[in-house]
């Protein structure tokens, strides 16, 4: 049922268990270990790195009670990002997205229980993206350890659109790159990057838009496992997704808008290939045609015998080749 | 009111019985004595294959009590996709999509009755995407024994959305080749594809967004006949659905921006053409006038005389090209 | 008030009144005689043939208390479809549409009254159309002498409909041949039919567009003149509209995507010329540089003396050319 | 606070009284005098014309009780269609539009109180389009002497809605000719008519599609001031308004299309200059050589010795000639 | 926090208390002190310019009880405009855009709070917006003296919009010069500003737009802080913002239209060139080649011994290229 790339890796769970005193954090390798390992009265965030070994997934789901069409998603990298509520828990699926020349996706699931717990899972470390959360939770800095297990849930999802925040901007300076090739110096290749940046696009609108409606539903769920002070910062949250909607489509809209720029670029090239030949070819053409009839060898060509005849033919040829000079100036084509 | 292509072939009906415990599968090829071989307290399943044979359909529907407007949609093969609830049964019309090469469609009919019973009608037999149920039936595999005759009908619908990305697969493979084909070597083939692969498109979006509306309503129609557990599934089902129309429209946006990079690509070779004619033109025109000039024959003509006066002609003559060549070469023409 | 071309014809009024067991059918010209003809235990329907008597209308209008503004609309062939539900009675005014080379609409008006009866309103015979209606109706062929008025009206919206198939199946084929010259053969006309098409597809959208409100509205007032068997009916109807409209969508995106063949069409074709132009420019215009220079009259030059000169100069220019089509055959120009 | 052009004509208050027996018509120029002549019992409408003095209007303004925000709205003539509810009164204010060679378009305020008054604002006199009512006040025909001021009120708006069909028609014909224009002999003008007329477009549109709103408002507004037979008029002058949205709609597209055939009759007048260009080089460059290879200048050319090289030579050309015409008539291209 | 350009400007807070009869104002650079000096029996207005001293808006931030996400979004200058009500206090963010040759924008949030004080939030002075509001203020001209601190809130967003309508004004200008300059004179740099004017477009889409929604939720927003006759108010300035989004789309209809109009311009100096190319080349190709032929050097051509040869050959050649002009007049080339 896992749909990503082939992966090798040992599965890890880090379990982070804390209130507003203490903080403790531990690696395992085993599922039944790290669940046994719970303290019941403290906020708890189990992560699970590794969703390519389905069946540990299984076994952790099934401990949990998390239902089996939740499990599929989970590990169906292909996942579609969406909201759900069960009866005992609340699932976000989302895609986590970097840009290196890029964009790298990777699928990230959270799962928020009635027991104050917060299970992540995704394949690789998301470590960047939660590191803030992390370091924060282990000096208690910030709000996160007075809260409960939901607002961790709100940090994870705030985590991963602040992220998207980051690959919007490295986007929007290469669109701003390109922009500028595509005036002073547009090639083929340009049109290519185009195309595949409109591509790019794409992806990420697929991977956006429906974050607005999960968060949204996030926010007006009537479960009992979110209070209200959360809700206000997911209602904050959702403003910023609209934010990076609005980019993405901005994006879009520029790159539009490029593409008629290279297209006209196009167009005054060639206007100024065709320029160049149509004043060599119109110089020239009359002016040779003269010299075709002086190289006639009739016998009788009065002009030929006159001793002026080739001073006054190159005096024509010149007249006609600076008067059609002139009238290139005055059509502003040189 | 058959309006499929004529079909000879004669109307097979296979019966299938099961519950947790027992399975059994007969085929038949008369609508009555399949109807006698029904066992009441079992989950039965009749498939029927052909549905051009009007009268048979008619004459099975009577039986079950199928309004006759139904019974057109079934037999119509240009029906759109939708849902139904009637007092006694529930009606899902789909298309079946398979892709090898052009696409494939046929028309798919699911009803299910308020007695634990699902009819569903085709006009070839749609094994492929449906042996999967079979083999889970006949071995008990999977949870679809356990479940009533809602799940079973949810199942046939899930192979329908199951085979469509299957179809979208291979759609996306070819649109990648012809992305490949298009950048490379373009041809006016190329463009006849694209449309071609457009219209396929258009086609697509038909069959494929009135699924959304039909299994939104299938979850959400407030029958008894479907139970909560199926809802469930159905959920999940939506929201493959979503994605199959997500990977449709993207498919359309690629497609849209292939031919922009045609139009630019065709753009592009004819200002190859025209710098290579411009190029030659414009080196040789001049100097040719030049040739022209000296194969004058006026009796007076001084350089003619002069003994270097050939050598210094060609002097001239490589110069002008020399200095053309490099314009053309800072205009980076070459 | 009336809108439409001018006509001569003499109105005609076709009572045909019915139930399960008999049948009446009768053609009058004074609407009063028409009326006082009426039975009243049995459905009535009356059909009148020519609405540019804006006289006789308003008579007939009067003894049936329709409203003044219904009256206007049934005589205003410019009127958008559209239903709408007063008091005794409910009013649906559609276009039919014929297609035979190009588009043909006629309007009409159906009022169904809460005494059983049916009015429809027509400039010219919608023979065709009400043809089959009318031959159920006096062999009892069918439902429709069962039923009542309300039944009757949906059969005439029907027949409407289906006529819609008809013209679109027609104007389907036009589109497959316009592709087919549009590829093998495009030229100025192709454009201009392209066009007309655009146009034609831009009118049906305005009549089509409407009927899906409008059977929708029927089939969701709340008017006691509809009876719940007929709601069934009209509901498949409401789909066969959807149908429609997706088929003239699905036309307009063919028609958009032709016109992207026809100007890429038109850019190879231009292409083609260009690269024609150009091999046979670059071919000779070095070579007769060649010619030009041995044709030059100086004294001396010492190649002109040789006498293999002839042949090498004939060497080096078939050289040349030789060198530069195979040139263009590598470009692939060739 | 008048956004208009500025104006000097002199403010006019026309008062008009009527019941179903009497009509009395009275010109003023001074709000106050005006006022003390209004008979309680009557129909009451007081057109204004002149909203360019704003002191006069706001004067009339308090009398009334109007709010200044709607005087503020009455005057600016940027204002936009709207419609809004009140205590004591309802105000609609539109576009007057009327069409010669470009479009015209004035304001036009109608504000309905609630003890049977009626007062409309304009700049100058709409006198044209509300002649028609004025006639039927004088004269008693029609409906309005015996319907109230809401109907009055209709009759005021729905003689702005048929001024549009007016200015319609207008521009549908040009649009027309237009078509013809540039099937038959497109110029550089044609574009910039193209373009100018679909900024008339833009414009129309931002005036009408408030339209609909407004009256769907008017319609809907629960005041008392409406009554329920004016409501049907309503609804139907609701249905006008999507007409001419339709229509005005259909122009935009028509004018699209429009573009797309004056670019494809662009390329395809080059593409008709390049193949005469093509068809007069080809046909030449290969000879031109010829001649060229036979005026050379060499001493050992044993064809210029021969007797029949000069018709020999003239056969070739000829041959060449020809079987180049040949070709281009194979191609088309002649 | 802070997102926008670094400032190092000092935070100023200007203080105004007023009621009918009284006003004050002074500033402060201390918030403490500023809140101290607050009288509670009248409205209050605190103006904060500088923003950018995340520690100094937090304070007084703290002082009124602002939530810390509201405070994140006052000083993140990125912020989309939006409205939002808290328990004690309504929020609405918002960008005032200036013009001049580019757009400038600057992010302003206005606080209203239950005890009649509005807080408002800059970065730079907005003085000019504002101006004239403090001019009421002072002299007590106008409304805003005898009303609320939720028509101040009023006024401050009204002073924001009525600004848009100036930048949309001189927009408005500029596209005009840009369309003559287009028709007249268009170069390469054309196109590159409409791109940019297109650029601002998509800025001002994404700053206006929002701010329909803000008004419209501030105006039906149940909060008692707002009053009724203050919503009349709120009321009138959404249809402003209606009208400034109205504007913007027109200003892109517009600039979509210009590009259509350059690339047509394009196309057409396109033919311009090519013609004058074609007209030359086709008149002197084949007179070239008559002259190449006489200058063949065959001993025996019968024409170069005639005495006319010479002669007739110019007639031949003449008429040549009479007829050839004549052909292109008659084809409106020349």
């Amino acid at each position: 049922m896992y749909s990503g790339e082939e992966q090798t890796a040992r599965v890890q769970f880090t379990l982070m268990q804390y209130d507003e005193k203490e903080f403790q954090e531990k690696d395992f390798h085993d599922p039944e270990e790290c669940l046994s390992a719970i303290a019941r009265d403290k906020v708890t965030w189990i992560n699970v790195d590794g969703i390519h070994n389905t069946e540990l997934i299984q076994r952790i789901g099934e401990k949990f009670g998390i239902h089996s069409l939740t499990l599929e998603d989970i590990v169906n990298t292909e996942q579609r990002p969406k909201f759900e509520e069960y009866e005992t828990y609340l699932v976000s699926i989302m895609k986590m997205i970097s840009y290196t020349g890029e964009i790298h996706s990777e699928q990230l699931s959270v799962v928020l229980f009635d027991n104050n717990t917060v299970v992540s899972f995704q394949e690789a470390d998301g470590g960047d993206a939660f590191d803030i959360i992390r370091t924060r939770l282990r000096t208690g800095k910030g709000r996160v350890r007075k809260m409960g297990a939901d607002y961790l849930a709100y940090c994870l999802i705030d985590a991963v659109v602040d992220y998207y925040f980051l690959a919007l901007e490295k986007i929007g300076d290469r669109i701003e790159s390109l922009e500028e090739e595509l005036v002073h110096n547009p090639t083929k290749g340009t049109m290519q990057l185009l195309h595949s940046m409109k591509r790019e696009m794409i992806f990420l609108r697929k991977a956006v838009w429906p974050m607005r409606e999960l968060i949204n539903n996030f926010e007006r769920c009537e479960s009992r496992l979110i209070k209200k002070t959360t809700r206000l910062f997911l209602r904050d949250l959702y403003d910023h997704t609209i934010r990076v909607i609005d980019t993405v489509e901005t994006f879009r809209d520029l790159l539009s808008g490029m593409m008629d720029i290279y297209l006209s670029s196009v167009s005054n090239r060639m206007n100024e290939v065709m320029k160049v030949l149509t004043i060599i070819s119109t110089i020239f053409i009359p002016v040779t045609f003269i010299a075709g009839v002086y190289g006639m060898n009739f016998k009788y060509m009065p002009e030929l015998e006159s001793p002026y005849g080739y001073w006054i033919t190159w005096g024509v040829m010149l007249t006609i080749m600076i008067t059609l000079i002139f009238y290139f100036k005055r059509k502003k084509w040189l």
